[in-house]
C-alpha cells in the first residue's frame, strides 16, 4: 500500500455500494486483504455476500436490521441502535489494524446521518488509519465525512426502474 | 432471468465502472454467465481484469487504445476507431445472443459521444435484446441512450484525489 486513501460515494441514485463493490473486486484482484461492514442492510442471499465470501481474502460482516423506521422516537430503533453498535467496534478494530489494506464501511454515512452510530468517534478513527482504502457508502453523507474524504461522488439519480414498477433484480438490485 | 434491465452509469465523476463492476460481481454470485466489453480502455494489469478474468463465467475483452485525441480530425483517430469497431461487432453479438444474462459494455457511452462507435445500430440492438442486464457506462451519454434505460445514475464528482495531486492506487483507480 503506497498511500492512504478516503473515497466516499453518496446522494440518491443507484450505484453507491456497487461502486464499494467494483474496488473490492480491483483490490482483492491485486492480492489485497479486505474487510466489508455492512450498517443497516440485513440481507443474506444477495449476490455480493454469495460472491465475495467466497475468498479467504475477503471478511464480511453485516450488522444491520433492515430499513430503518422513518420516527426516530419509534421503539423499533433501539434493534437497529443496537446493532449498529455491534458493527461500530468492529468498524473502529478495523480501521486500526494494520490487517486490512482495504476496508469498506457500507451505508456508514446513512447509518451516522441517522444518528444509529456516532459521527465524532468514526471521524477520529478515520483520521487516525494508517496507509489503507477506506470506502464509505451511504445517502446523506455528513459534512465532516465529506470533508475528510479525497474523493466524493454524489451519484445522483436521473431515473430509476422502481418508479417505472419494476422489480428488485439479482444481479442489479441484489 | 426474469425481466430485462438497461441500466446506465455516466457523469464526471468516480463510480461508474466499478458500480458496474460490482454489478457483475453481484452477477456471478447468481451464477449467471457474463460478458464484458471495455471501449477506450487498453489497460491490462488492473485489478477488475485480473480478479474477473478468473471466472470462467465471465468473459472480459478490452477493444481500447487509451485515452482519444482531444482533436477529433487527430490522425491518431483511426487506430481508435479500428479498435472500437472490433469491440461493436462483438457487443452486436452478445447484445443478440442468449448466452449471457449480463452484458456490460464500459465505456460505450463516452465511445458513442465521440462517434468512434455508430449510435443508432446500438440503440436498435439494445431494444431488440432479449431479457438481460445490460449495463453502460461512460461520461457524456448521448441522450437516446439514457432514454432507452431503466434506471441511470449520473456520478457527479464532488471532489477527486487527482485534484490533491493523489496518484493512481491499486484497489481504487485501477
Amino acid at each position: 500500500m503506497s498511500q492512504k486513501r478516503v473515497l466516499l460515494f453518496t446522494g440518491n441514485g443507484k450505484g453507491k455500494s456497487t461502486a464499494a463493490f467494483g474496488m473490492l473486486a480491483r483490490a482483492v484482484g491485486h492480492g489485497m486483504k479486505a474487510r466489508v461492514i455492512q450498517f443497516v442492510k440485513a440481507q443474506e442471499g444477495v449476490g455480493e455476500v454469495l460472491f465475495f465470501t467466497r475468498f479467504e481474502e475477503v471478511e464480511w460482516d453485516h450488522y444491520g436490521k433492515g430499513f430503518l423506521p422513518t420516527d426516530p422516537e419509534s421503539p423499533m430503533m433501539e434493534k437497529h441502535t443496537q446493532a449498529a453498535e455491534f458493527g461500530f467496534e468492529e468498524a473502529l478494530d478495523a480501521l486500526e489494524s494494520d490487517e486490512f489494506d482495504f476496508v469498506l464501511l457500507d451505508e456508514v454515512c446513512y447509518a451516522a446521518s441517522k444518528g444509529i452510530i456516532p459521527l465524532q468517534p468514526l471521524v477520529e478513527a478515520i483520521v487516525d488509519a494508517g496507509d489503507k482504502i477506506i470506502v464509505l457508502t451511504g445517502r446523506n453523507a455528513p459534512q465532516e465525512l465529506i470533508d475528510l474524504a479525497d474523493t466524493v461522488t454524489e451519484m445522483k439519480m436521473v431515473k430509476h426502474g422502481y418508479e417505472q414498477g419494476l422489480l428488485s433484480q439479482a444481479g442489479v438490485e441484489e
